[in-house]
Order: structure tokens, then sequence, then C-alpha cells
């Protein structure tokens, strides 16, 4: 159905009738000029944004847009996560290009509404236009974290022992599936479609940051990987003037990501270190506490593992493989928009 | 200059070296995942966002770079001001096609924070991206309102007199003006430069929702006039099922808009009435307060205009002209971006 047919109100009442909360949060919420909410006390708020362009984040041959309603929420929902912080009110902008009919958009809204209600959040506003090109998506999320403990990624110290929650390169590899339709892949239909979700449909660590938050151990500091672990990992080192020793035989993976390279003659290191989109959270901790951490999380929906090290030097940034060969990879970049 | 010499790191860096605010009132700011901040206590927290898309919202060819960044904040610093909110921090997405160059994107900043720096806003995060066609701009601010004082559209009862501030239709003649340049227009050119300023760079009432919000009289609703005043009256009357009656002589225009009207041959009623992007705010009063309102306003920064009274019957719209004919204005519809 054209969007003619419904309208700018029309379709506002279709993105929001998703709202599945019997009780609002919200003092004044959509139809209004803003959002009216009331901060809970004692809490500092938590805002994030992020905006995925067709063509240049998603192409809707690759994409469900029940995926991408999800996925557009989910990357916010893992920056509130890396600051350990409860996702409350999102706001949604569309600009709508005339290839995104009625269902495109409904399918869309469900896909951001069942993520929202995995996690209370509710769509508290937003803004809907017309686009001449591309699909525009951009999505602001506010939470809350507490004001006596939330994390950044100022805080680690020399020697703090290195986590990362699931597994690596899932997401990279996922991609390269999609993108490479023609190329002939050697690859179960099982291992393509896990690598696949993780990158159009990732699930956000908010319940595991929540429990950071709430568990006996010191997080020193946290950054959820969005752009690959080597330049993630390279914040980290920054935000604190350090260093950071990685294990390769620990670095997590999945049996899929592990099957794919092998029967198609890849190097896994390179979606490991170097992929985007992971959405895990890498977080450091105490030395001391490095048994506590794993112990804690032994049972958890999500596998944490120590991966490193941090390191006092500035800058350095190494890789220590098979025979104790430690190799330099600060060479490693992530995904830069302009470059 | 290219972006790909710069890199994102280096644009965003460029971007936020304007916020000029010697003590941030963030606890964490630009370079996190998230911005942290303290709500003042006995606050609500009141949020808006808006996207402005190229071709779809301007064109290249008509806004300065410097205005687009103005004009950005602009309108959501007018949401801000229709809640009666003091605005705090914003959070600016752009998705940037190769057409913006670093000089471009220098400009726009500038724009952006000297408005910014008016109203002591902080930029306090954003996403800075490609785009494969078009300029994407969506911003995001968040203020704050006292929780026994703020205004939204419910409220407004029977025989309540209708405000407006400023002048109507200046920016719908301004924008017409630019979209029409092979015309013969008959219009000074201080007047022109008025009228399209108006549209281009258009200043947001927060200081006058402020004074509504400090002084001594009862406001009963309010929204800021973006989709033209007909159709934001309309919102203030459905949400409170009212009608509304509007004086047509005082409905506030400039001396600008009259004249260029005269001279050309056009109704300026079309736009005081329909023309959207004024900007300006619409608010109502218990009609006893009617007076205290227009004395307490005769010498503030900008006027303050009666231009009608609130009916008791729902969706009675009308304007009142010479002669006391009165006229059904419903069917002037304000801008629907799908329709």
């Amino acid at each position: 159905m054209d969007l003619k047919r419904i309208g700018e109100f029309g379709l506002i009442d279709r993105l929001t009738k998703r709202n599945g909360f019997p009780n609002s949060k919200l003092d004044i919420g959509i139809g209004d000029d803003c959002a009216v909410f009331k901060p809970s006390p004692g809490k500092r708020q938590v805002v994030t944004t992020d905006a995925l362009i067709e063509h240049i984040h998603f192409n809707l041959s690759t994409i469900t847009p029940y995926q991408l309603g999800w996925k557009s929420l989910a990357v916010n929902l893992s920056d509130i996560a890396a600051m350990g912080g409860v996702p409350r009110f999102a706001f949604l902008s569309l600009g709508i290009p005339t290839h995104c009919d009625v269902t495109f958009l409904d399918s869309f809204s469900k896909g951001f509404h069942d993520l929202a209600g995995k996690y209370e959040v509710e769509l508290a506003g937003g803004d809907t236009t017309r686009s001449l090109n591309d699909l525009f998506i951009n999505v602001t999320l506010i939470g809350e974290v507490s004001s006596k403990k939330f994390f950044c990624r100022k805080g680690a110290q020399e020697d703090d022992a290195l986590f990362v929650s699931g597994d690596l390169g899932d997401s990279a590899l996922g991609l390269e599936l999609l993108q490479t339709p023609g190329k002939s892949w050697i690859a179960s239909k099982t291992a393509r479609a896990q690598l696949i979700r993780k990158h159009t449909q990732p699930e956000p660590r908010v319940n595991l940051a929540r429990e950071l938050v709430s568990c006996n151990v010191k997080i020193t500091s946290m950054i959820d990987i969005s752009d690959g672990l080597a330049q993630d990992l390279g914040h980290i080192c920054k935000a604190n003037s350090l260093g950071a020793q990685l294990w390769e035989q620990e670095l997590p993976s999945s049996p899929a990501l592990r099957k794919v390279c092998r029967s198609n003659n890849l190097n896994p290191m390179s979606y490991i270190l170097g992929g985007g989109e992971d959405y895990e959270l890498l977080f450091t901790s105490p030395s001391k506490d490095a048994k506590k951490v794993l112990r804690h999380f032994q049972k958890a929906e999500v596998s944490v593992s120590q991966i490193g090290v941090m390191l006092a030097s500035p800058k350095k940034l190494t890789l220590v493989g098979e025979n104790d060969r430690e190799v330099n990879i600060n060479s490693i970049k992530g995904f830069d928009h302009f470059k």
C-alpha cells in the first residue's frame, strides 16, 4: 500500500501502535512537541544516537524490513549496554523513499518493537518524512545508570584482565556471505544462516551488562565492539594511555566461523580482529578478579572469555599466537566511513 | 578539502571543537558509547528530534551551510520552547555525501554552534557517516522543564484567548522567493532578505517561552507553528476537543510580507494561515488573563498578539474577516510529507 493513502499522521499511528506497555512511563508522549518524563531518583541519564543509511549501512536486497527495524534499535541498545545502563525511551527518525511502502514499514515497526518489548523500551517520539533517494533511519536511545556505578572507556589499569562476550567475527563474515552471492561458498545452510543472522539481527548484550553492574566484581572500563576488536580495543588503550596484549588461542569464535573459514581457505583472525558489527562487550577488570569474573559468568546466557591483558606501553597492541610468538597488530584498522 | 584527508575521527574533532563551554555539564561526553549527565533535581526531561533531508527540507542551492547548521538546531529548540523548556544537550547525526566537503562542514558546524552558544546548548554526541546521495541531518535535543509548570497541547478551555508570537507567513513566502528565481518578483532587496532569512535562519522563541513559564499568567496550552497556523491550531483543537475562531484583522504579519504580497498580487492570508516553518509560539490563556498577557509582553523582544478564541464546538475552525463575516477554514491544510 502506498504511503499517500495513509498520510503522515496515519503512518505515525501505525509506527506507534505496537508500543506494548500498559503503563507508559512518559508524562507526555507521542503527539506533542516533545516527550516529557521524570528521571528516576539518584540516576544519571545516558544517551546514544546512531544512523543507518541505505547503501551505506545496509542494502534492502540483503536485509528484511523486520531485521532492519530490529537492528536500528539493537545498535543503540548495545551502546547503552556498554555503559551498564537500563534503556528506557527511543526516538525514531525515518526518511522514507517511495520504494518503502506501508507493508515495508509495518514489518520494520514489528522488528523494532519486538526488540523494544524485550528490554521494555518505549517509543517516545520521532520524525517521519519523505526522502528522495535513500532510506534514512536514526534512533536516539535514552537510558539510566546508577550514579554510583556505570562504565566507560576510561578506567582500565596496567595488567588489568581483558574480557569479551560471545563470539567475534561472525557478523563480518555474514556480511561477506551476503555481499558475494555469486561466489561459490562452501558453507552449510545452518552455518550460513547463523553468520548472517549475527549481522542482520544482532542481540545486544543488555542483560550481561546489567549483570556486570550488579555482580560483585570490579569492572574498570567497557566498550561495545562495533568497529572491530582491534579498533575498539584501541579506543580503550587511547582513553587510558595503555597498550594491550591479545591471546590468539583465547579469542572466541563460533564453530560456524571456524568451519566456513577452513572450508573456504580464509584466515579467521581477519574477521575476529578486524570485522565490525559484533556488538559484543569488551571490558577490563583487575587481574586479581579475573577468575571471579570467569566463574561468575560460567553459566550466563552468553559466554565471557578472557582474551588478554592491558599493558603499560601506550600504543602497543600485540597478538600472542602459537609458540608464544608476539606480533604487532596496530595496523589492523576498523571501519572509517571517510577513508 | 576532501573528508578522506581527515577521516571520521578528524571530522568529529572539527564538529565538536566549537563546543564553547568552559564547564561541560556532562559526566561523560563525546568519545564514549553514550553521553552521561545528571538531571537537575526536581526537573522533568523534555526530548525532541527532527530530521532535515536534502531535496526534501532544503536544497543546497538556496541555503548556506552556515544557515543549515543553525536551522537544524533551531527547529528543535522551537520544540523545546513549546514545552516551556530549557534546552541542554544536542545530539547530531550526519549522513554526508561526497558533495559536502570539509569547508562545508566547518561552516555548518559554525552555524550550529553559534545558535547552540546563544542558548547554552552543549553538543553531547552524535553519529557521522557517509551517505550515497543526499545530506541527512538529524538532531535530538534534550532539555528540562519544571515538574510543576510546563506546557503541552492539552489544557486549553472553551473561551480561552489564543495568542501567537512574532509574525506569520514570512518563512513560506521566503521559501517561494527562493524556489522561483526565474519569476520576476517585485520586491525590495530588504523585504526579500527579511522574508528569506525567516526561512533559512529562524530564531526559536526560547526566551519568550521561558518568560511564559516565569511570568504570573496562566498558560493553558502551547505548540510551535511548524506546519502552518491552521494545521497547528488544529492540533490544539483536537487535543482538547475544541474549536477555534481566528480574527483576520489581528493576525500578525510583517510589513515585508504585506508589501511583497500587494506588489505581486498575492493573498497574504494563504501564507499567514497555511505557510509552514514560522517557528512562532501559539498558546492559550484564560480570557480573563488576556489583557495581562498582552501588557506583560508589550516590551518583549518579540511581539505577542491575541488572534482569536477557543470555541466549544470540536472541529469548528473559522476566520472572522471584514464586516464580521465568518468563514470556515478547516480545509486549509499544512504540509503532509506523504500526501
